[in-house]
């Protein structure tokens, strides 16, 4: 039996992190990681596999170089139970690894959802971290001409845009009246629409898939107005169920939308027993209700905190809640959110105001490269704390994201964001005295003004 | 005589900014603006007027039509007097306008030190914030081959890299050892430099300048070294003292650097008076002494603060101190810097630890435009309170350094900043598992976990 006395189940980003921020808090420990697969996907990565990237080959994190430089020991094989009481781990091989603590970092799967007929036809696919079954499914979709995509969501947005650019015929699919619609409130997710119909995607909202049809492999997709588009392939992008059988079946407590129960420093029911990533609890960070939002941003923050506080509380610094920062771009736009949409807050009974403001990314706007930027914020009505925003940009968009993301993690109002500095130059950013961030929350402080 | 609640003079980032927000925080009271000029230059996009954009006509600030639509009375003309006792100001035309409430936004202007032998002659410049003298030097500096720029901050080091692109011979000269050293420690401005030289610009660094030698016009830069560098034309980036002869002759206190004496309300010593932007006093954020650092996008929260709490303490935030934050582009690399340097935070006696993370600003690092991403940060040595921090990277470093900016800010340690969550995207940022900035975090985490 191998010994350990941290081990680590699973090799995406979690579990990576996990074991690398630990080994650097714990360096007189020793780590080991089991992952399925010797080559891991970056995961945000995988749509671009599909255009952009000539191949998967191209979006390999490098987790065993980064394993092996910090002393950690990388295993490739499947944890088939684990003994919670002797402290044990067994492989599928037979192996077993007895450990001191434990981190589960299991990740999520593709949701194939049982009601929908004829998911099982060759030609659907799913989109699971795995590169095995990625490769395969792109070599199959490169023969293949109309291509429907189910759920637009960041991944269906996403790989939509990507198969367009390898001219495909590409049709995106949602039953929702919006696309991105957990991520942005209209007024953005209708621009961003524009822009993938603009690329060549045909779109269809307001209408689910009801059935995928075929004679073994697909030929049709048939919507819930009983509309139907052809199809040579199917791709469905409706969502991640937590993988957490594992689990489930060796004691520890899983919840009852299937994920692994967590406290603030994601520890579980289990003494020595952490999870992290997808697999784990996630509760919003304004709201505190427990959220399904999986994000690989996410869980590297709680991997972290797992990582940091592995063998007591070494730092009192726990994992303050799901803010859900997501950003992407389609071409030279890119979008981003953090927090709440102001649908979501209202749906969730928080009084808010919102301010929104379009300017541009670059002063004077004539500079090359200037693009339009839009900054929404959502703040609590009465005390002026910021809770949500969303941004239509330029390639900065990401990070003008992130600092979003820092304001609502550190609770500001939009009276001290009035007085924030904020760093500006001619090529980089919107003008000082005309940063769309900034205006949103004078329009914000005006409105709060005349309660 | 004019009757106003509000007068406003000066017509730059810092005075426009003040009569918006006041206007909008007191929209029953009356706002005048004076300004010198009419048409008015977006101060950071000075530098383009000399290469990418076409004239100073692509660069102006929208400041009449911006007041216009908010019901502030715009004038132009130039303030002689104030009468701190009556509540009265005096134009050059023999005007007098009686207010309640002054904001003076006088600026600065560029220094052309008395010591340097030569300064008058012709095709000898500086770079003021007036279109006029811009325009005509513009139109001078075309039909001039060799030209030397004085001073490698970030103004010369912008002025260097435009007229390089408009193919003149640019010779840039420093007298400290590296260039934008107030901003970057030397490992990033080495770096900096490099890219500086690549792009055409001949780089003397270490050796100042001594006397500018010509018979009525400009033929030679003399060097302290002795040696002598051919010249059609100089221009002098040698920093800009604040203009405060008005407020001085009035009554108004001026520190023994020149700059308005002002209060965290940007209160002057004169009841009713306030002073923002360049003229009015700074203080270092982290350090709290008094500093020369002249930024828009520091005028411009200086001015909303002082908007804000025209009439009463409206709103219970103060200006809290020069952050500092810069960020350039020079092609497609951009940088940025806030708070302290190394070096700085070294020479005001604060005990230190940094960390620097060079990783990839797309992931996969395969995915076209991505830029290598360094972020260096600067952190008190036993609170581990984050105090500074630089980047180099691609185009979303300014956006980088205001996530930076609003780190120090909130005045956040390096573990909550391990914990932050940061949202990601192969397309826009770089990866959750290797983001710089955190990654530099955790270089400070495990260097404070051995004190």
């Amino acid at each position: 039996m191998k010994t350990t006395d941290v081990l680590v189940i699973g090799g995406s980003a979690a579990g990576m992190v996990a074991a690398l921020t630990g080994k650097s808090a714990w360096p007189e420990k020793t780590f080991i990681l089991v992952k399925k697969q010797k080559e891991m996907m970056v995961p945000c990565g995988i749509p671009y596999i599909f255009g952009t990237l000539d191949s998967s080959q191209q979006n390999i994190m490098p987790v065993d170089n980064l394993l092996e430089k910090a002393g950690i020991e990388s295993i490739v094989g499947l944890v088939v139970a684990i003994d919670i009481e002797k402290k044990t781990a067994k492989l599928d091989d037979g192996e077993e690894i007895s450990y001191q603590k434990l981190v589960i970092a299991t990740g999520s799967t593709p949701v194939k959802p049982k009601w929908l007929k004829g998911a099982e036809l060759e030609n659907v696919f799913v989109i699971p971290k795995d590169k095995t079954y990625l490769d395969s499914m792109n070599s199959k979709l490169k023969n293949c001409k109309k291509i429907v995509v189910i759920g637009a969501g960041f991944i269906g947005v996403e790989f939509s845009d990507e198969l367009a650019k390898r001219e495909h015929e590409v049709t995106l699919v949602e039953k929702l009246p919006s696309i991105l619609s957990l991520a942005f409130d209209e007024e953005l997710s209708t621009r961003i629409a524009d822009i993938i119909v603009g690329r060549g995607v045909s779109l269809i909202t307001n209408n689910g898939v009801k059935e995928i049809m075929g004679d073994g492999k697909v030929s049709k997709v048939k919507l819930e107005n009983g509309e139907t588009i052809e199809a040579d392939a199917v791709i469905l992008s409706m969502g991640y169920k937590p993988s957490t059988e594992l689990a489930l079946k060796s004691g520890i407590y899983v919840d009852e939308s299937g994920f692994i129960a967590v406290d603030e420093y994601m520890r579980t029911h289990v003494t020595d027993v952490f999870a992290v990533g997808d697999c784990a609890q996630k509760r919003d960070f304004v709201t505190r209700r427990r959220v399904p939002t999986m994000l690989a941003s996410t869980a590297c923050a709680e991997a972290r905190v797992a990582g940091i506080n592995l063998f007591n509380i070494n730092v009192i610094k726990t994992f303050s809640g799901t803010i859900g920062i997501y950003s992407t771009a389609i071409g030279d736009t890119g979008f981003g959110t953090a927090g709440l949409t102001e649908n979501r807050a209202i749906e969730e009974g928080i009084a808010i105001l919102s301010g929104v403001f379009e300017g541009v990314d670059r002063h004077p706007g004539n500079l090359p490269d200037a693009h339009k930027q839009l900054v929404k914020l959502i703040a609590a009505k009465y005390s002026g704390v910021i809770i949500g925003g969303e941004v239509i940009g330029g390639l900065s968009a990401g990070e003008l994201t992130n600092v979003i993301g820092l304001i609502i993690e550190n609770r500001m109002n939009v009276n001290s964001l009035l007085s924030s500095q904020i760093g500006t130059h001619p090529c980089l950013t919107a003008s000082p005295a005309g940063y769309p961030l900034i205006k949103a929350a004078e329009i914000i402080a005006a409105k709060m003004r005349n309660y």
